[in-house]
Parts: C-alpha cells; sequence; structure tokens
C-alpha cells in the first residue's frame, strides 16, 4: 500500500491492521464525527480483511445505522521478500457510506 | 449458514472452510468446468473469508483470466452458543463472473 492518498474532506481512509477490532471501529466513528465526510474507507490486507469486515459490520449494526458497505473490492499486492522474489498478499477496500 | 440453496446450471456455490486455498481453487475450476457455468459464488464466514479472497485472486490471475469478482457483499450471522446466548459471525459473499 506504498500509492499516495489525497485525504480530502470527502474521502476518509482507516487502515486495518493487527489491533482488536474496536480501534479500528473507533477511528471510523472518529472520522465521520470530525469530518462530517459521507464516505470512510477500510482498507486491508491478509489477516486483516477479516478484522476489516468485522469493523464494517460492528459500525452498521452498532452505531451507524444509516450505514452501507458501498462498495467492496479485492485485489493482489506483490510484496518483495528479503531472501529475494515476491509474495503475493491479497488486499481488500471496503467503502462505507453514510446516507 | 442454513439457508437452502437451489442448485441450478447458473448458479454455483462453493463454501470455504479451514483447507489450503488451493483446494478452493479447485473446486470453483472444477465447477466452471464440470457445468458450464457463468457464476461461481464463494461463501464464507470468520476467519475463512481471507481464505474466500485468495481464492478469488488466485483463480482470477492463474486460470481464469476473463474472471471478475463482480459483486461483494458482506453480512453478519449469530451463531447460538452452547452456554446459551449467540456470538456474531461476520460473513462474505464473492459472486465470480466469466465474460
Amino acid at each position: 500500500m506504498k500509492e499516495v492518498y489525497y485525504m480530502s474532506k470527502d474521502q476518509n481512509t482507516v487502515y486495518v491492521g493487527s489491533k482488536p477490532a474496536m480501534s479500528y471501529v473507533l477511528a471510523v466513528i472518529t472520522s465521520y464525527n470530525s469530518s462530517g465526510t459521507k464516505n470512510v474507507t477500510l482498507k486491508a490486507r491478509g489477516r486483516s480483511m477479516k478484522t476489516a469486515v468485522d469493523v464494517a459490520e460492528i459500525v452498521k449494526r452498532r452505531f451507524i445505522k444509516d450505514l452501507k458497505a458501498n462498495k467492496i473490492t479485492i485485489g493482489t499486492e506483490e510484496l518483495p521478500q528479503q531472501e529475494g522474489g515476491t509474495r503475493n498478499v491479497s488486499t481488500m477496500e471496503i467503502i462505507l457510506t453514510r446516507a
């Protein structure tokens, strides 16, 4: 995930890693509340993809009822290995949209 | 996942569990080859969601180049617990469509 992301009022991104889901749930809610944005994007790869789905579902069911997981895309990234060569890792992006 | 699925020529479903991704890759390819269908659906929940994304990406990149992960939906299922109460588990469905 080395692309450059342009952060604007309408586009907030939360990178999901190995912390508990609730940390990212908080990040999503904070993002909505502080910026007044309609869209928050969750990005994850590998094992963290499970957490990203959990986060989307928890925010939707418990906190922001009018939220939708509007667009979900998957892909593959090639990670260079220390011992040479590359390893493929799956990636996932979930765009959450508030009505 | 206790719904009833109607298997028809156009709708094949592969349930992704805890086996290695390649087992499910094989199931998807077999499904396409044996039925001549255009759509194969991957269903997974919890940790297996990572495997489902891996399977979709491997089939697309290595085996069937004209494949698209056409529609991805996520949801939550309530699993009854032995000790009473329920536990929520995230679910995912990836519809693979061949051009």
